[in-house]
């Protein structure tokens, strides 16, 4: 229940960091614009399979059970956009496909973040290490130091979900996220063209 | 119903060429090696649409209306593994990812082939124009001249169908193709490691 009129209602986040090797997610409940809480974090790793095909069909099966599991009402994605060679880029624009077609398959809105953005949103500097954003993250969602993971894959995707909260938490985002075109309207920043 | 007991049962396959312009796309039906008809063919034009996000939803509403349509027993895709930049190839890696998610929602075993094989298979060589992969698949089809699309994107979700077809048509493809992780293992050098 939101705690005044003028902030939004409950809303479940589900933030993903998807790789070809290992894909981080993180889904977080917010009331309101400070009230966050961990809902659930955890991190799909993918090393073992050598077949590209059977790991974008995990990170969809995944991602579409997250989406079952918790109706989150977003998907927040991190997402680099350039990257050293374009076989690389292949295959993580393949994996960030699927991880968005669940989505899109759920008619759940899709928002998504460069790397700099989730780090600048999260600890407020762009160029803070992957152990600042998971140390900011903890205290953010109040995780005891003997519940945080060893890898700091799914501090990162609950980091993108914390950073779309902050985004919609401000007075322009209250007034959209009505659907997917609402929502892309409202956000053209949000999608590369 | 097939011909004879050694050719398999009716198939049906769905050939798709995805690209973040225009997504051409066949279904064709076959019966044992030789007997293949066209069942649909066309192509999904996005150049208005700017948003890449928005592109991306329609690629996978129109693969998965095909799939809940025909029913196909397989989903061809043509993929091009190298491209001029990293850009291009996170677009182009993201509309194949949502194309297979699609055929990975409804588990839909998939094949991909690059574009010099299609060529290869449909018309002897790798090095065939796309006017000559349309005139071939005309003719394989029996597809009347006014019935022909005027460009060539239809015709080249045709030809990778027929591709598949005939990669299934021969002896070693008939014992395998039981489902996604037999396909997968009898065919490794379809799906790029």
């Amino acid at each position: 229940m939101p705690s005044t009129k003028d902030l939004p209602a409950e809303r479940i986040i589900l933030g993903i960091d998807p790789g070809t090797t290992i894909m981080g997610y993180g889904v977080i409940r917010c009331r309101g614009k400070s009230q966050v809480e961990l809902v659930e974090m955890g991190a799909l790793h993918m090393s073992k399979i050598k077949d590209h095909a059977l790991k974008l069909k995990r990170i969809f099966d995944r991602v579409s059970a997250l989406i079952e599991t918790h109706a989150p009402d977003d998907l927040a994605v991190e997402a680099p956009f350039f990257g050293q060679n374009v076989q690389s880029m292949l295959k993580l624009g393949r994996a960030q496909g699927v991880a968005l077609a669940a989505a899109l398959a759920h008619e759940i809105p899709v928002a998504e973040y460069a790397p700099r953005r989730v780090k600048q949103a999260v600890t407020g500097s762009g160029a803070a290490s992957k152990e600042q954003v998971a140390g900011m993250v903890q205290r953010t969602l109040k995780i005891r130091t003997e519940d945080m993971p060893k890898d700091l894959d799914a501090t990162d995707g609950l980091a993108v979900a914390l950073c779309h909260h902050y985004q919609l938490a401000t007075p322009k985002m209250q007034r959209g996220a009505g659907g997917w075109k609402a929502f892309l309207a409202d956000n053209p920043d949000r999608i590369r063209k």
